[in-house]
């Protein structure tokens, strides 16, 4: 018998081990999952891994379905400070009268400090193990995750214009890569190039990210095709549609992870999937300021990776991936007048594994398979809103809220006990959320 | 001092009194709920409340915002116990290879009282104080809403066809007009005549109800243009769209509440404003069905009233009317392709008020105002997904989940407290459930 860290022993396993389930059933009982120096050891029959291995923490999980922890795809975390901030707004008011005037008063590291801890305590309380971001203060965002346990990608971000974090192209890149060089042997953090969007970022730093991002095989995070007005204005300023522009100047790759793509002609989507770039479907932020309908349902089927993101909490306005690959599945069938598009497998598994592949991490991350980290879930489905049990594949994407996650692991540790947070002190993240937002609300009235 | 049963003083109040907030805000602070003898005695000032009214039972809700209960008008809630049973289908094979032949196998009053059950556990835990319901054996319907104290209005089903009901329409209503004369004199249960869909009510008794409802002042309850094949068939059959038909047989009036109504040209949104008919929306069935999309924000700047409702829990999966209404504002802004549709404000409206409109008894429930019955519920905002408080409103409807609701009372009496069901032994409901689907599951296997 060897000795582990852990046994979860949970009622129903959903590994996402596979792209589409051979079995006919993605569902597994009588399963065991092993934990040990971070990583998942085994994964097999529950008799056959109790009798190979021991562990003086050994969790029998009855009503509870194991996954793969969801993987956030594309957000702004500190944004959290501005949530209900402003709403029902059209997107050019909306930025520009509210939320661009409220960050260039406010975004500092103190600010980025409160509002990633609120962001992590929602994400690990919704099953969350990793996010994407992209924000100013990557740094701070990076520690700040590094301390909570919680996997991430911080990006890099450049703009063509200054902000708080730097004055042009060049010292967005430059700051972007000392951080990156600082992060180098961190276990739970990556990096990625995250040039804002076509329309801020001009041809020279984008040349500039395609070259580095293929010298250190460095994934490229950037908002793609969100609006039909972006659409038009590149058409006018460049003479070709953003998509063309990226493919111009070689972004067009696996590395690049294309967040939104509201507007997407069918010999585009067939691009994209012959030069397998990801896209990062955030369905809720697209219906909320009316940017349009990404064409999920289609590009799944021209074989198009899809990962799931929630945006930043001021487009959302939460953090609930367990929400957001619902509202995907959903807004996927309604967009294609299909009631199979996007099935409840394929949620799942766009929310976990195809957020790890969107972010070249998926030799680590995004399913239940020996030698991958152990970021785990565990959700209790003893709720009268999932119950009956017929398939708990179908109640934890249709049916389940991110109040039954009771339980999570990121890299084999337990961030999430019985719903209480292990490594952040809630009380005082509310804290300083809440003196935020006082700030913020009185500056604003005045 | 006058002494009154209890006062609620929550930290915000929204009582949605207006149609349109005239103040500019619809949240108050400072303010005291009375509740006595299960009406709402006095909303005001809370200082000025507390030096009129006294309670021993005084109840402070820092951190909570108190809104009207909400009211689902459309479910058919036995359907829980079929919840995830089949998915991502296309209509027709969903209903005629699984649900149809799983309610003629299985739908009895045994079924119909565990299937309640876990319907109104489940929507008192999600803040619905009042639900509209059509399916069969709603005598039994009705009589599980009374003894759980929640408010309801249960559907006189109405077809052509054979059921466990009933065997022709006649039989139908019969069955229907009884059920509706023995709960004359309930406070909590109203009845509405419930003609299925055009598509399988003949005109005769389609007309009969017509009659009837304007004699006896009834709402009707009735599936209109959910489905692009619905009018297509009706064309065929009849010459003529379902709404027109429903005009000819005088069925197009105040009492009318049509559900789904995702196909309607602009003429019929004409008509149904002109003529009062309500529309109740079900965004998350019509998407998951891929049904189509009811052009919510057109008929509001119509004036149509609009409800929202959940649909069943087999093709939603839940009966989650915070989710619920979330879905219609952001799908109105996504298929409206204008941000500002169906804000928070209207949406928090269609979900109370539009709903009690829609069952004709907004004088009885639906906002907080002196005289009407004490439905409210008490939704905490201290959880990190819904902090920091710009706007209890808009994270309400966009950013909290079910779960926050931690109180709810009907007609004054608290049937959730701290998230305790007080009437319903949720373990109890949950043991009936899970026998259900036991017993389901295994004879659909063999």
């Amino acid at each position: 018998m060897e000795t582990v860290e852990q046994i979860l022993l949970p009622e129903w396993l959903i590994p996402l081990s596979e792209k589409e389930p051979s079995s006919g059933d993605p569902v597994f009982t009588n399963t065991a999952v092993v934990i040990d120096k971070g990583l998942i050891k085994a994964v097999g029959d529950r008799d056959e891994v109790l009798s190979q291995y021991y562990s003086d923490d050994t969790l029998e999980l009855p009503n509870h379905v194991v996954t793969p922890g969801l993987i956030n795809a594309h957000t702004h975390s500190a944004m959290t400070l501005l949530r209900g901030y402003a709403d029902d707004l059209p997107l050019m008011e909306w930025l520009s009268e509210h939320i661009w005037p409220a960050e260039s008063k406010w975004v500092n590291e103190a600010f980025i400090t409160a509002g990633t801890q609120l962001a992590i305590a929602e994400m690990l309380r919704g099953g969350t193990t990793c996010f994407n971001d992209m924000y100013f203060f990557p740094d701070v965002t990076a520690s700040i995750a590094e301390r909570a346990g919680i996997r991430a990608t911080v990006g890099m971000i450049v703009l063509d214009f200054p902000t708080v974090w730097a004055n042009d192209a060049d010292e967005y890149i430059s700051k972007g890569l000392a951080m990156r060089d600082q992060l180098r042997h961190s276990a739970l953090i990556n990096t990625a190039f995250a040039p804002h969007a076509p329309y801020t970022v001009s041809d020279k730093p984008l040349e500039r990210i395609a070259t580095l991002a293929n010298e250190l095989d460095c994934p490229i995070h950037m908002h793609v095709h969100e609006t039909a007005h972006e659409i038009e204005e590149s058409t006018a300023r460049f003479g070709v549609r953003p998509l063309e522009r990226l493919d111009q100047i070689g972004l067009l790759t696996h590395r690049l992870a294309a967040v939104h793509m509201t507007q997407l002609l069918p010999a585009e989507i067939e691009t994209v999937a012959s030069r397998g770039v990801n896209v990062v479907h955030c369905p809720q932020s697209n219906l909320k300021l009316a940017s349009g309908l990404c064409p999920v349902h289609e590009m799944l089927q021209a074989g198009v990776n899809i990962a799931i993101g929630t945006d930043g909490a001021s487009s959302n306005n939460d953090l609930d991936m367990l929400g957001e690959l619902e509202q995907a599945s959903l807004l996927a069938k309604g967009a294609s007048n299909n009631p199979s598009a996007m099935g409840a497998f394929q949620a799942l598994y766009s929310a976990t594994m195809g957020g790890a592949v969107s972010l070249g991490i998926d030799q680590i991350t995004g399913s239940v398979e020996p030698g991958k980290a152990a970021d785990l879930i565990a959700i209790d489905l003893s709720d009268p809103s999932t119950q009956p049990v017929f398939n708990p594949l179908s109640l934890l994407v249709y049916s389940a809220s991110r109040s039954q996650v009771n339980h999570v692991w990121v890299a084999g540790k337990q961030l999430l006990k019985d719903r209480q947070l292990t490594t952040l002190d809630l009380d005082e993240v509310l804290e300083g959320a809440k003196e935020w937002g006082l700030k913020i609300a009185q500056n604003t009235a005045s």
